[in-house]
């Protein structure tokens, strides 16, 4: 028994703490959404109005990228299958709890209580996206332990840029290209550089996949490919803002896929193709288009952007990842900064463009909803005049696109240094020693923190035995047999 | 070939007979529901008002945690993954067809005909789902003939318990924690009660799992868990009580994931983390919001029941399990009496304290629509003043919260009693002698029923060898590899 | 190094020119439709009557069938289980973007421009999904440069077929029976006709499943199912009709899924069950009700045609997939002229029964909506009373039930016609020499177009040490350890 990584005592201490004062809060501050509020409906409302019809969809859809997608994909390493799926239902289901508390109190409190609707569930769930790419950086030398610390610290800093990204810097992120991506990529590389293991730059002799695991992880990414427009789509303003998000991250998504089988067949010295290319970097697209995915960039610009962020990601993954890893002391285990960093700066770059290139001419009035924060102040005549087309508009800051352009790169830059910070932060407290870390030979391994079936054993030692003669090309039952 | 388990008549017999005879049901008695039938539309009828958009959402979703979602998760078994998951599939198919037609003559009949609409299906999946929580208790020890014939038995006995129930008893019971899951408990536990097996209670050989089945299983238990929320709120009343029970649901299996992880790790000796409690004990809290899923119970109250049913599953299986089989003749192989009978039991419980706490000042006049059986009867003056408040609210009993809750209690012990029979009597039905029900020996094995690809026994093969020498830790090629 | 089947430079380049071509037609010619563009909306928009809401769900469904259920299924070769999946994503993609565009041109097109939404990409995967069931008839020996040339042909075979009959001939095939299962299957014959290898009509080694693949491969079969009544009432009228197109084709899945089962066990001579009757026969009732699934045909005509559709299905696999290999040269890997051949035609009579029968007594004034081919021309003073009952009626070709009948049969053998011979063109295209094509030896063998992982090659030269000593049942540890 390796008591230095038992969970016995920590994990169930740390939840039990951790529901404790779920339950204080909860009982303190939750209660109902008006939508969800059985004594606010009256004799006037139409149950079938109700917001969860206009959210629920979405929600249903993110919740299997989020728990069947990432967890799939966060297995593909062979001997580390149960710890990258079980690791990611645990974080997820964790951060969930924790960013509806957290995120509640920055987005949805009024009347001194948090009200709870399915679009906090939905939110909720982006946070715990954040905290799931963050964890992409370190899979392999965590344990379950460091996660859920480093879940506890990312959601409230998230949070926290979150609203003050969205409240006072007021920016356009529809597809969450600076604040889910980038966010996310940058905490997890603070988090990476201080997690450091010098001797894991050599490689690990586990640190690879099986044929089965290679597959399952192709279905994590089949499973976020084909719902990656309602990702995309979920926090849009409704009707054709939305059906344009759904419309260029299907476009950029595709042009990414195909890109991306491209390149691996070029850069591969025997023209083959790569398994893990095709489980990353075809996800490219859907990044990149995040950030203008909802203004009327046209079709064409989603496609050049999916081209794109997929080369990005890819020569990322190829010499980018490697480089940060010997010369920077950052070991990025899933290259997520190739596919959520550099997308999401190209991302960024495009949505300022965007910005730049909106006219009343291509959207009508309704340029003033989509850029909210370019619709007149309140009390400007033109106000009125704009709330005659579009019944409902709300007063804007009076921005022009170019200040709005500034404010975007404020908010990138903002939104970089708090996470890469924060990350930085979070890696020293999970680094403390009671974080049951994985020593460097452990980590890969599920034995450490699961008990594993007797055909486990056998494919590890196989392994070593394979590793052992590497001279002998294949030991395999048949030259056994001969050699017999 | 072994004749006594051989399919090649008994299965195609009782297939065919039982199509001739849905055949002449379905050409009887089976015509569209009006929101099918073509006939009925006219220029009043808004296309997109058709009942279908409000259950076939909810449709989907069920279907797949029915047949993949269960379909994953039995799969657990080594070399049982095909029989998991194809019996799951045949017994599903077989089921619903079965109660579109019984139930329908219980629920959807009038006018000499059953109505059809994809609401009959969502029901008759519930049904499904009752067959398939039972088959839970003797997997891996029954044939796929044996399976048909309690589909056979059990959809007819659920759909009359169902129909007293809900329309003698009258109960509040939205998740189906009473109806569903402890009729699906008690009447699979008294099937497994007669189909007593003491040779296996010291445990079989192939009655273990591998790498890959114990995450095929995961996969089906997030699939359960990602579209539970669907599953509970998809019979509520639309509008504010589904939203509720979507919340409620996503809530209290957020509590109960994060509780089975930290009691998995705490009951095991080296501190790791035990799959099978994963697989199952993450689901409870799913179950024990069920009974008050659509109630103002607070948000607090979901995440306190998610613990409770959590904590009750896994000492369930822990203690209860192993002591029903050694001392109960009850060998229950899935441990559904945790899952489904533990937690069913305090969401009942739950349920009874939703219904005495539930009052006009929390619920608003929409209480009565909830707590239908409340509703003044039909000419009482207060009836009239209610529907003023709320058109088109029904007339019901005049009950009283107490006389309610003693109502509920009944319902759960005549649903116990009248399913522990109906299970006796099934068992004893199956246990008949040519229902191809596999020998001791051959329990858990797909070799059975299957044509298995060669490398199964391969597979097989190894764990015998395994298992006779069990003196040497690991026969693997390095050993083998050595002594040569 | 296999210089003849590297994707180095072939891959890449076919994608390159792709992709330029893509970017100036979508430069050119790509907008947004109506729904999806800012411009047009205005104060009296309402947002969530977007026909967004009306396609979305549909559209995310046949996603999952498309890359998931598709690409699972397709994985069912022990060593081929990369390809078939990964070929099937990469062809997808390829299909769906060309089939925007080109079918765009044919269905979409309207002041020089394609008006894109998501209606369009609906259309896309339908198409998308003729592709990929051809794929099924070459799967195995065809690279993945030969399935882009393939779909860089068929999609505008298909597109001038689906336009010409749909505009000119004017059929009733709501599930797309005839346009897409019929082509699609002749289609797919003609290509391997062409591609015919005599040295494969043995067997070869590597064509065999494994335990995982089956399972995968089920799994694959389960996504569809679950999802088919989605794909088949995707593009019918809204309302009554999508809803009987539900309800149609999920008794047609289940009659047919329990027939599959009696029937493979009736013919395994030791009365077990086969994985590939599971995989591929349960799924002919979804394209067997096609042709009709809207029409008023009556729930009991569906659960027939499911049984019948089932019935044709699995002797096709039994007999006439054999007969086809032997004395026709055409080699069906999966058999898709028994699960969308037989049960297209099936179907096709089906439709003409239902269009023959259909009668203003069963479906109202409404049959003109449904059998819009039927309705009084423009002028005819019939009309003018049918718009009255019918708000937005258009006029129709004043067509007898009779006449109609007659324009199906017509549409069936023009498409089966123009599909085997664009087929045929197709097999020729792309058995020219650089495209890639593996040798006889190399065919069914992941190893050829992917870098695969080393556990890869003992499973493959265990297989092949299998072979080598059949005489010796099994070499396994056991027997090796014995012997030492």
């Amino acid at each position: 028994m390796n008591t230095s990584t038992s969970l016995r005592v920590r994990l169930p201490v740390l939840v039990l703490v951790f529901e404790v004062v779920m339950i204080i809060l909860f009982s303190l501050f939750v209660t109902y959404d008006d939508n969800a509020n059985a004594r606010l409906q009256n004799n006037e409302t139409n149950p079938m109005e109700n917001s969860l019809y206009r959210d629920y969809p979405y929600f249903a859809d993110v919740q299997v990228m989020i728990f069947v997608g990432f967890g799939c994909l966060l297995a593909f390493f062979r001997f580390y299958g149960f710890s990258g799926m079980i690791f990611n239902f645990l974080t997820a289901t964790f951060a969930i709890q924790w960013a509806i508390v957290i995120q509640g109190f920055f987005q949805f409190y009024y009347d001194g209580k948090i009200h709870l609707g399915v679009i906090n569930l939905l939110n909720a769930e982006f946070a715990c996206a954040v905290v799931l790419i963050s964890f992409g950086a370190v899979i392999g030398k965590t344990s379950p332990v460091q996660l859920l610390v480093m879940a506890l610290l990312e959601i409230p800093m998230f949070s926290v840029v979150e609203w003050a990204v969205l409240k006072y810097i007021r920016i356009n992120d529809a597809g969450g290209s600076i604040l889910i991506h980038l966010f996310a990529c940058y905490f997890g590389l603070g988090v990476t550089f201080v997690l450091y293991r010098p001797s894991l730059n050599k490689g690990h002799s586990k640190e690879i996949t099986s044929y089965q695991s290679d597959i399952l992880s192709v279905m994590g990414t089949l499973f976020l490919w084909v719902f990656w427009p309602s990702f995309n789509s979920a926090l849009t303003l409704k009707g054709d803002d939305q059906h344009r998000a759904i419309l260029h991250t299907f476009i950029g998504l595709s042009s990414s896929t195909i890109t991306a089988f491209a390149l691996s067949a070029v850069f591969n010295k025997r023209g083959k193709l790569t398994m893990a290319d095709i489980q990353n970097v075809t996800l490219a697209g859907g990044v990149t288009v995040g950030a203008s995915v909802d203004m009327m960039i046209s079709p064409v610009a989603a496609y050049v952007l999916g081209i794109m962020g997929c080369t990005a990601c890819f020569f990322g993954y190829r010499y980018l990842t490697p480089f940060m890893a010997r010369h920077m002391r950052i070991q990025d285990q899933c290259g997520i900064h190739n596919l959520h960093g550099l997308t999401g700066l190209i991302s960024s770059t495009a949505g300022i463009c965007g910005i730049l290139l909106a006219t009343e001419e291509t959207y009508g009035p309704s340029m003033y909803q989509i850029f909210s924060h370019r619709a007149p102040p309140a009390g400007d005549p033109k106000l009125l005049e704009l709330q005659k087309l579009i019944p409902g508009l709300k007063p804007g800051l009076g921005r022009s696109a170019q200040e709005q352009a500034l404010y975007q790169v404020a908010a990138i830059f903002a939104t970089i240094a708090a996470s890469a910070v924060g990350g930085l932060l979070t890696g020293m407290v999970i680094k403390l020693p009671f974080m049951a870390s994985p020593s460097d030979k452990d980590c890969f391994d599920d034995d450490l923190f699961f008990d594993v079936p007797s055909d486990f054993d056998r494919g590890h030692q196989a392994l070593i035995s394979y590793d052992e003669k590497s001279q002998m090309s294949s030991i395999d039952t048949k030259e056994v047999s001969k050699s017999v």
